[in-house]
């Protein structure tokens, strides 16, 4: 649902036109007035094939170049480059350029912000919640983020309240729900859904990986719920180490709040206790459930 | 490939007439020659199901009546069952029959066995790896088995060696590639493939839900990474908590061994060694691709 207008735009400069920066350019053009877009990226072939593809009209690996007369920058680059692309970018940038990005962890993009940016007041952080196994403008589509969630986390006093209603605006106009929670917060609750997940997957494959080997290969006896369980243990290492040293502290907590899980169970397994086995498993699927109903009712 | 032509049966018991063990009757009978079949469970209904789906010709609810004059019974019963199940069949079963299973864990089912059956020579315990998330009499086809393993673990100088070699028959004739093993191997081995991510999985919903509430309920931002690797905490519990008693030193091992990996991640984020992420990431990647291919080189 479009609640206002989206405000076109003169010229969009895309950094990073992967499946997320390519995928909001497609979504965004097909209802917000924009003159000319911009990508910028190291990769030629990537950005060739995005202006092929009608997500970019022009390409470009200098980001200061490419800003300098943007009046809106999405960076939908790895969290862990942002405080480069910042610096790169910070003294040429139109002082009422509205900055903005996809970052999946917000504290960090805010604190590399206020070290580099001068307007802080049009820097709207964003992060939604979308994407696919794919990855590079080939794999973008323009549905990817209609009925998703896009999470915005204003700063209070500071993120321009105009500024914040304009980005939302767009996401609305992609096809997202849009909300808007303080930056701890959404790093809070990604760490649990997100974050502790892609970690606990990694640590289950490791752990097999690493029995003591008898005559058979454990990986050999793997089935169908192996293979769903561990999918997200296929996602790129890079990317989720910087995800992981940038939600550091509320990853840590949650990696704390899961042994502690674990250890009762290992603790209910050591002394037979079939009826707390029983209890922890049944609040697990109830919850699972529970979910799994609200989400597909949403998504179907 | 059928190596050799399954023994005709006489009578065929199946107690429990579930996915597994209606799935085994619809697929044997394709290609093996069957007097009768039996089925023995508490819900009637399930049964008339299961008779009217010709997964069996005649239903009872006393095991001890429909084993007096089986050749072969097939215990597709949870784990925990098998003492009492045994316990009644034990003194009317004839000297000859073979008893055969398909529990998830094989140690504890053979201790049950020692201790009831009085010609544990006759017992072959096996483990087919197939499932579904569906379940009963209702849900079973033919080709449940198809390239599946079947993992025999008949005991040295106790199993009989032709009773064995014709329970693999049946096996391959639904399908099944058998495998013989070690049943300390086999609990070992599935302990860390599929016992331990199932503990994973119910331990990270109860994570996330006893997260502490701030204005959102995290779920509410969970997607597609969460639903596949949480798809095995919807498994049921009563199934698992038996499994994991049936399981527990092995399983218990895992945990600990799965303990030591998130101890790991947890000291290379607390350090911010950002490289240490990156090697145990990209190993659990590595690993899981490596099996991935090979596993969808099987199934397809």
């Amino acid at each position: 649902m479009i609640k206002n207008t989206p405000r076109p735009i003169n010229h969009l400069v895309i950094i990073g036109v992967g499946l997320i920066g390519g995928s909001f350019s497609l979504a965004i053009q097909r209802n917000t007035q924009i003159e000319r877009i911009t990508g910028v990226g190291r990769n030629q072939k990537n950005l060739e094939c995005a202006r092929k593809r009608g997500i970019i009209q022009y390409c470009s690996q200098d980001a200061r170049k490419a800003v300098c007369d943007a009046d809106v920058v999405f960076i939908a680059a790895p969290v862990a480059s942002y405080a480069d692309i910042l610096a790169q970018i910070s003294d040429v940038l139109p002082a009422s350029a509205i900055v903005t990005d996809a970052g999946s962890t917000k504290q960090s993009v805010i604190n590399d912000a206020h070290k580099q940016l001068k307007n802080i007041e049009y820097f709207v952080p964003a992060h939604p919640l979308a994407g696919t196994e794919q990855s590079g403008a080939g794999a973008a589509f323009a549905d990817l983020f209609e009925d998703r969630w896009c999470i915005l986390t204003p700063e209070e006093n500071i993120t321009d309240p105009v500024a914040c209603q304009t980005v939302s605006d767009w996401w609305r106009a992609c096809g997202a729900n849009v909300m808007a929670m303080h930056p701890s917060e959404h790093d809070d609750l990604l760490a649990a859904v997100s974050h502790l997940p892609h970690l606990a997957a990694y640590a289950v494959v490791n752990t097999v990986s690493k029995l003591k080997k008898g005559t058979h290969d454990p990986f050999q006896f793997a089935a169908g719920g192996f293979r769903d369980f561990t999918r997200i243990a296929s996602s790129s290492p890079t990317m989720w180490r910087d995800i992981a040293l940038c939600n550091r502290d509320a990853l840590l907590h949650k990696l704390d709040a899961l042994k502690k899980e674990l250890d009762t169970m290992h603790q209910a397994l050591k002394e037979r206790d079939g009826d707390s086995l029983l209890v922890q498993f049944e609040a697990a699927r109830l919850a699972r459930e529970t979910w799994l109903k609200a989400y597909q009712s949403e998504h179907n």
